[in-house]
């Protein structure tokens, strides 16, 4: 679309309906200039005109457009490196991982599977609930599978955004379903999906 | 747009460069059917033809609108309720009320304004860190005005997407200065927004 026509379907959507002389007066232009514009914006559905009313905004379906490009976009593209520690660790030492790798919660794993996940609600749950913390190991208190929601690479974004919303969680591990050599099986952690991860998608969308 | 527009819309962004006759065989219909649809489009803007090569897919500026429709959206259509203690709260009171409200930040006022900010990351801090929480006044412990990010009514909800991240907090508080009768003046708090809010409205934009 050409600058012109951009602006005059700004105009029609703020002032519509509107005579394509009123348009034409207010960019300085003939009717005779602005009629390949008004015909070309007519046909292709964004505005349509009335005999002796003049032109309105009809648009485009902007809401589709909006849905299919953020359903577009895939949990691999986006994710960011998880933070781990082994069930024999501490809720101490878990504690102490979330603020130096300033994150929101942990992923547990035992011989390379994930077999948990807690976060900062679980530990200052625990911190204040008079157990050891020195002492307790994590995989007593943490969310252990399968009461985890998990993500997969390609995934729609969209779709794990409801899942956290649903599941009033603050991220979700990406994973892989993996059969090792030695018979066992599970699920590999590859990365995590945390809201700031959404928020981070919706301000670059939203652009400068 | 016609559905058949849309169709070719669809045919020429997934095989493009197409001829107007591979396009009107894969509709089951004749070139001269197609061709009102074809020069729409084409001077739309949307697709562009190359003599002896076929239509191509150009597009619409997605991003633009995108970028439009997230910018329309302002804080107060999309704010929650704030959850609020006093100063003189303990420490241990604010966290027993961040998991009475599944909340994940308290704001703190005085006097009616706003004075501090409170989030899980530090009541966990300090419920590890010693001191009395039966006893330590939330106030000690606290963000303290001005050091406090802030959102207003008719922001942008993305600019407040921005402010979240670039801060790392989880949620910002909404407010309003008020100047009252007995002359004092402050921040009055209207509400909230925090992550969930942006990706509840990414999923809500995303549609079903």
């Amino acid at each position: 679309m050409t600058d012109r026509q951009l602006k005059i379907i700004e105009i029609v959507k703020q002032s519509g309906p509107i005579t394509s002389e009123q348009i034409a007066t207010l960019l300085s232009v003939t009717r005779a200039t602005l009629r390949p514009d008004l015909a070309i914006l007519t046909m292709s559905g964004i505005l349509d005109a009335r005999p002796k009313v003049g032109y309105f905004y009809v648009g485009i379906d902007e809401n589709n457009l909006i849905a299919k490009k953020l359903r577009s976009k895939k949990v691999e593209d986006l994710m960011s490196l998880p933070v781990v520690v082994g069930e024999e660790a501490t809720v101490y030492d878990t504690i102490v991982t979330i603020f130096l790798e300033d994150t929101g919660s942990v992923f547990v794993t035992d011989g390379g599977f994930l077999t948990g996940v807690v976060s900062r609600k679980d530990l200052l749950k625990n911190a204040i609930g008079g157990i050891d913390i020195n002492k307790i190991p994590v995989g007593i208190i943490m969310t252990r599978r399968p009461n985890i929601v998990m993500a997969f690479p390609d995934e729609n974004i969209s779709d794990v955004a409801r899942k956290i919303i649903e599941h009033e969680v603050d991220s979700v591990p990406v994973v892989e379903h993996v059969k090792r050599e030695d018979g066992k099986e599970g699920y590999k952690i590859l990365g995590k999906i945390s809201k700031i991860n959404i928020a981070r998608f919706f301000v670059e969308l939203a652009g400068e």
